[in-house]
């Protein structure tokens, strides 16, 4: 798990998930961004962390059981192995019908040190889940326990999630506008280009805010990149 | 409509849906939850009623008019029939296309003393709706009229709704995560299960936040079982 | 472009769209509401004008490139050609997975004049768009940019949006329950009824706040409508 | 059950389901075509005859039991009481994970003198359900018994099949292109006008296969009308 | 592997899936049958064996890639560890874009002793595939390789294939009506109670076509029960 | 239309979609091939042609309507302007409730060249299409005329077809697996290498035939590269 150093860490907590996924589409990856996967409350703080998988299956009666909860596969199991400031990403297939994780586990995955819970599926107990305080990307929520349609299956394993591919210790970035994995190959960029991009586009909106019309302007031509470094040197970064 | 008394209504008022749903798990029902309906308005009130039930099949234009709205097969019809006390259960297959209902018969559906309208449909006209003050669980608003995409059927049928059947007088029990259907043999069950359920739960989550793992506390073994049971002697609960 | 005059246009500004979904579906029109889009953010006013076209075909990797941005096939070129008070409505097939505008470009419709956006599919860099503060009714958000999902085919088509035909110059109304479309036809229609139905309709929700039944009433019978019409000319209207 | 006579249901086994649907949209009806319902086996005869409905919701694990087979309220009862001559049409709502109906039962249904199955659902032992004869129209095969995922609700109501509104005793047609409703005010209409138009598509078709263009063809203009009449007379026909 | 022996192999080839799904939902079991895997030709045998699973997630360009083909998480690895005798069952999470095997793999499998494929998924190069003469299982043909949707991600994992929760080691039964699966505690019951019910069934079907009522037939009362038992008797069987 | 020779055209003959998409794949392009096309008939031949564009919208009632199809923007004006040689690829959204084209509109673009009819739609009249002989790839039938459900466009505009993008002069190639496009610029490449690639795996196939394990044969090592190549010279091809 030495994917993320702290300040690599830091540099992607300015990073927007629009302008991570713009970066590695331009690396060739268009598929990183999880669809299903939003802020459980609104202006949830931007999260960064390595995935730590968890993954279902759908539920078969005689697997999916309360006795199950106590077995070694099971979601109990799983949050004592998970690694503090990792995101866990949970697999769920989409399947709205019940809910993943309630008020109880959500606690200890948060006394675990977890940095925040993203996941296809959705979360049960809202009202308790919200007041405990972990941040939380989900495709909403439901009163069933898991196990009235989804049956445990691992931990640390590949999954999908919202139809993308994760891997433990991907790095995950989730905001505003959901969550995205960078495989760790692309990290050291996303590090570098994120913050120039940002600056560039917050120029560009500026331009845009002045009167400034779209051609040359955005994507920048010669005569713009020119501006916009003068602009940089002017400002002093 | 004898189903539910007043103490049991009393009673599970106080229980969750998320807990509802897990005690029914136990007693071997999983499809319980119904997929769609959601709180129209943040922090409604959790409802409690038996089911007062319309059903709606798909438009065909020669049905669909407005001339059936003056129909003995009419939304309006079955409005005069409610009964009090009910929570009115609207089987729409789920029809994201047209409002089953505006602020006009929702604001009559208030006045005969309905506790609240749940529906796998949307409703139209919400600015107006929100004013009726009929709590409401839907999957959504829409512009058109029902008969847009929907014709009236009838009343007090067995319905589905959410992906759940539900008959006249199963009790429902509907509030943040969405509702529920508890069938008539099994309400005493929740009513005695349910109270002792959700104090269990918030003990537990307690012993969690106090930094307990989960192997042996959540689902309790016997000694956990021991130690719940000797707090709640010294609470004197 | 003259579809639309400014009366018309103020008109409409106080008719809901659910009562021009009424008063179409009477004129044999069933398909006018949009299926997708819905207020970006609550309590924006209702929106008024023609249809300013755009369109996207699916993502092919040879086709949407950042290239293509500057090509003159583009959003961009779109942009420039856009019409002072229409309304832009885009057709992304509904996909939820890539963002069809982000905040620079959504500033620039901004300053061209433009009402509003009404698409079928999400918009990017949500936080961002909130501070441009055009008024958006869309899908949602994602964190991809269109070149992720999507091709840009072209602007001023006609198109599908939400399940309905839209052609260049239909006239769209926007609001709390979305966006519907009037065929040219039919403006003066609405213009005349409309405000009349949306009197009557406050006058029958005070009838029945009052305690009245729904039968004879809604729909209103003769003796009613007499009622109504002498109630008008009490109050002077 | 009078809707059709014997003379009006040999007419409309002359008609294929294609002109049924548009003499019925001439007539403002669009949605008459069920969604879901296909032949079994390729090139079973055309069908024609009153629906007699069957009626299911969403399983209820209490309510969906072996059990069930023997009340009153189940598929057994309903067959009982079918009439003989019409057309069983099965409310499933399009659910593929349950076959309605088995050998068994079908070939009771075929002993009762029932003309067709059609349903938006889908049968079980296919194997067996070749064997039975019976015409059927379904949206595919499926292994489990109906109460593996659906509860029996009833027979003889309005129900929904494969988007479209079937009342009892509406006139059904069940060819290779699928299943059509025509409401009963129409069936006259539709017999007269159904094999005049298969008599127009003919010769329009040996035009077309002599070359010609299709302006002022199809749709036939004035001068096409005359020629079509002229040929008819030429034919005696 | 010890699950199935060769006299349990023997008798489930003469079980229908029907027969199969009967049985479990009478031991409580109702998620059994797979949504997706059909036989890609008729008449194909009726299939038994264990699971050996496979499991996709979704593409990731930078995962999902040629070189991926010769890796040690591969198709081409999993195949190389295939038991003889078993069922492959492949979870593609239902993906329809992208053949998850081609001929040349099939060939390969088919030498290596499979019995069967079972996916939710679709197959690539049909033409080859039905040279190969593998009984397959799946929800259809496409031209893309895996990789264009899918990503490797392991095998004899637990897995979801068509809504079903499929363990390595369960026992799988493929017929005309789809694939189902065995828990192995339950093989020996299915095995007792299959062939019991196929004679029952086959006796009940010829009762109903000797023109038999289904009131107390099916289910058999104690009277038809007595009945069947003395025909039994009377046949030897 | 230059866009294919005949030469071209006779190599691409000889290609499967299969690989096809596998020699898209590598030069970056994964979405080539369209969901939803299939062969209305089994066996039919592979064809080839560059894209003629026909496209539709949702249906809308004032557009939608019998006196649309004598306008200018008519199916019936685009089969006239139809290039010969050419593929008609047809954009219906995927809609199935409503047959694009049937017999006659069929037999006359069959008579004006064309080489086959692609789309995500559905046909209606099956048997008459069936008799015009005219290669169709499509996703089923339906009885409805299109203006049922869909309002026609245009034609020779870029598409999506089956999440596909198609432009005017694209080129298509069909067979039992479905439809894809070849984008212009890579139509030498994937005549050059399809080819060889067809042979490769023919050579390959016969290698597992005789019990060859796939690793190091597939894909091919140098090792295998060179047996290859020694086979190839051997056969003298």
């Amino acid at each position: 798990m030495a994917v993320l150093s702290e300040h690599q860490r830091g540099i992607l907590k300015t990073v927007t998930t629009a302008t991570v996924t713009t970066l590695l589409l331009k690396q060739g990856i268009r598929r990183t961004w999880m669809r299903g996967p939003k802020p459980l409350l609104a202006g949830q703080d931007r999260m960064v962390g390595e995935a730590f998988t968890l993954r279902f299956v759908p539920m078969r009666e005689d697997l999916a059981t309360p006795q199950s909860w106590s077995g070694p596969r099971s979601t109990r199991a799983a949050i004592e192995e998970m690694v503090e400031g990792t995101i866990v990403v949970v697999d769920a297939s989409g399947n709205p019908d019940a809910g993943i994780l309630g008020d109880i586990l959500l606690e200890r995955i948060r006394q675990r040190g977890i940095a925040a819970l993203v996941t296809d599926g959705v979360v049960r107990d809202s009202a308790g889940v919200m007041q405990v305080g972990l941040p939380v990307w989900c495709a909403g929520t439901a009163a069933p326990p898991a196990i009235a349609a989804l049956t445990f299956a691992g931990w640390q394993e590949p999954i999908g999630c919202g139809g993308v591919a994760v891997f433990p210790g991907d790095v995950i970035v989730a905001d505003g506008d959901g969550a995205v994995v960078i495989p760790p190959a692309l990290v050291d960029h996303v590090c570098t280009a994120g913050p120039e991009q940002e600056q560039l586009e917050a120029w560009l909106l500026d331009e845009v805010r002045r009167g400034a019309g779209l051609p040359g302007l955005y994507p920048p031509n010669d005569e713009t990149r020119a501006r916009y470094e003068a602009s940089k040197k002017k400002s002093g970064n």
